[in-house]
């Protein structure tokens, strides 16, 4: 397998964009990425394409790569669409990071594009829904709803709230029982939570294509509308729009294109499975094959990309990478480490929470920022001297574990 | 890269079976193949799942092969989900190729599922109509409906007929526009279509796994139904569900697993372009690599499975293979050259249309039924001493040409 590196990379502004369609937001990330690599789209070799809810959202399945790419005159090359749900275009990455390492093609170009809203914001939370088990949550919805009815006739209190999923993603369930636990295990309070989103929230100030960012205190977060307890909604990803995509070529070959090509040092991608109690989760051993990959330790990481859907994961995920021990998540946010300024920032794009979250696109989002981080084109969120990045991208639920988990370490 | 072998094959029944889940459908193949590999579901290292409309019919997406591939206690390895319209599947086939061929993983299963069947019959010809530009053609609705209304005004009759496409796929409006410029440049006539089909129906009365078959006759097939002018029902590819599975190795250790390894000699994957008219299409594009890559020239194969969603696409496809030359396919398939007992026979399995053809399946199960024939495990449809095969399958069309093309050749 060869070395392989990023020579470009494209993005748009995340946001809500009802009146753009998917075609307009792919057309601005890929020449953004096609520029950035200072290369024309007759060089492009191959393409894979990441997406996860067009067919739901839009109607638009099976082709939706070709269906942007002819648009702008790239075609008579092997497109791939992949979806992985939030981890769509992460699994996009790594294959167009597969197509280059086994020596198949020169040049390969990787989407990740999401159209998640709609007129409809319903539609929106019900398209985010078909990221776990359907016919299981159907099932677990049909035996609720026997529950309620049941507890109605002995004269009790309902424990399900009929319709409740309708108004957010079910995700923030699942996310605020995990933030339960951890509290419960390591005494995280909610102001611990907060202080994951004032940080986003501060670096997506300093991010000119963040949907949201600003200059908010624990309290502002705290007070904001409660989604699920300890959940507040300036805790959570907001619905988003947006695209991003970047050129990857062999590294031997990076610098006929660019004086600043920037390594793919490690790409792992797994999915989940059922874990005895003792067991690392998927995300700390999809960490450890990749720091074993790239010869690289936690320490020596300078900036971080992670899955902050809700700001409790981000603590759960600083302990699972390796950055703290574990328990530690609370003292490492509290002591500022992870924020700018901070020995290991985490997040500077603002992360899910403040730079936005339209899902598809997310995981190769994530590598545009550490890509733009280690080349020094990071602006006013740069972290200053940074070597080596890492991105942890995760996608889809099954039994309370991520579908698909992708962990990339970067350097340059 | 190294050389790659199938050492596994499972697939289901085709057929509509409304009362089956995907997930049922999708153990069957699964089984089947790693039963016929001699392998533990603990020993797959990679898995790459295609299907097409599971998001439409069922509202599952994003984490299709997740969800089946758990429920069979299969995790903790990188799962892949790919689209590429009815190439879905060889898609997948090309990414589990690609893991093994790099070096990457040893051990890759390939699935292809799909439950085309709804209780509502529309739905399935409406999730077929994904695997085009959605948003074109809702434009060429928009203004078809306009030329009616003028039309009418004008006292005129109209050329649009309203609410057409919801009885069947519109590819079917496609295909038949394809047979009737073939008819005008070749001297084709429906009787040559007929007996593409007459060929394939037999075919399939051969395979257990097929969901029609028979001994028909040119009249049988020209008094049936008719779609479109000048294709009638039996000459298109049915609705069907069902699920087909493969086991990728190294071809260095395939025999530490069978004795009868089959090699992948090319495996290819082209989206269409915008052609020039005296440019080779996509099909001819793909062979031409496949052949060049496997060292084999047309008259080399032995047996072929090729993309049959209607008759008249079977003798194009004999031309863009290169088994006679431009406008020799009506004399081909009059020879009964591609017949079984013929020099090369053609769609032993049924094809698209007899075998069925659901549609993120077929591809994985093209390469099932070489698989068979080169191992001499094709029962009553045996083409005896078969040494080489190729697969032709298409997924989605954009202006005119497939979305996706896919050609693989196997050997023993």
């Amino acid at each position: 397998m060869r070395d392989v590196a990023i020579i470009g990379a494209g993005m748009t502004k995340f946001g809500k964009f009802l009146e753009r369609s998917l075609k307009d937001l792919a057309r601005e990330a890929v020449e953004g990425a096609l520029q950035s690599a200072g290369i024309d789209k007759s060089q492009v070799q191959v393409a894979v394409v990441g997406n996860a809810t067009a067919g739901l959202i839009t109607g638009q399945e099976m082709i939706r790569g070709q269906v942007v790419l002819r648009e702008l005159g790239i075609g008579g090359i092997p497109v791939v669409n992949t979806e992985n749900a939030c981890a769509s275009s992460s699994t996009a990455f790594h294959l167009g990071w597969l197509y280059v390492a086994s020596g198949m093609y020169d040049v390969a170009l990787v989407v990740g594009m999401e159209k998640l809203t709609h007129p409809e914001k319903a539609r929106s939370f019900q398209a985010i829904g078909a990221a776990v088990d359907v016919e299981w949550v159907q099932e677990m919805a049909r035996r609720a709803k026997e529950a309620k009815a049941r507890a109605q006739a002995e004269g009790g209190q309902p424990a399900f709230q009929e319709g409740a999923g309708e108004r957010r993603s079910m995700f923030m369930d699942f996310y605020a029982a995990f933030a339960r636990r951890y509290m419960e295990r390591t005494g995280a309070t909610k102001e611990d939570f907060a202080r994951v989103a004032v940080k986003n929230l501060y670096h997506g100030s300093l991010n000119p294509k963040a949907q949201y960012g600003g200059q908010y205190t624990i309290e502002d977060i705290l007070n904001s509308p409660l989604v699920v307890e300890p959940l507040t909604r300036l805790m959570c990803s907001p619905i988003s729009d947006g695209a991003a995509a970047v050129v990857l070529v062999p590294a031997e070959k990076a610098r006929q294109y660019t004086s600043r090509p920037v390594l793919v040092r490690a790409s792992v991608l797994l999915s989940g499975k059922d874990h005895g109690p003792d067991e690392p989760s998927i995300t700390e051993e999809a960490a450890r094959l990749a720091y074993e990959k790239a010869g690289v330790e936690p320490k020596d990481l300078d900036v971080l990309e992670v899955h902050d859907a809700s700001a409790p994961a981000e603590l759960i995920i600083y302990e699972e990478l390796g950055l703290c021990g574990e328990g530690e998540g609370p003292s490492l946010i509290r002591s500022g480490h992870t924020r700018l300024g901070g020995k290991q920032p985490v997040n500077t794009s603002g992360g899910l929470i403040a730079k936005g979250h339209p899902i598809g696109a997310t995981g190769v989002a994530q590598i545009c920022e550490i890509f733009w981080q280690l080349r020094g084109e990071a602006g006013a969120r740069q972290v200053e001297g940074a070597k080596v990045g890492l991105t942890e991208n995760g996608g889809g639920m099954i039994r309370g574990e991520a579908a698909a988990l992708s962990v990339h370490i970067l350097s340059v």
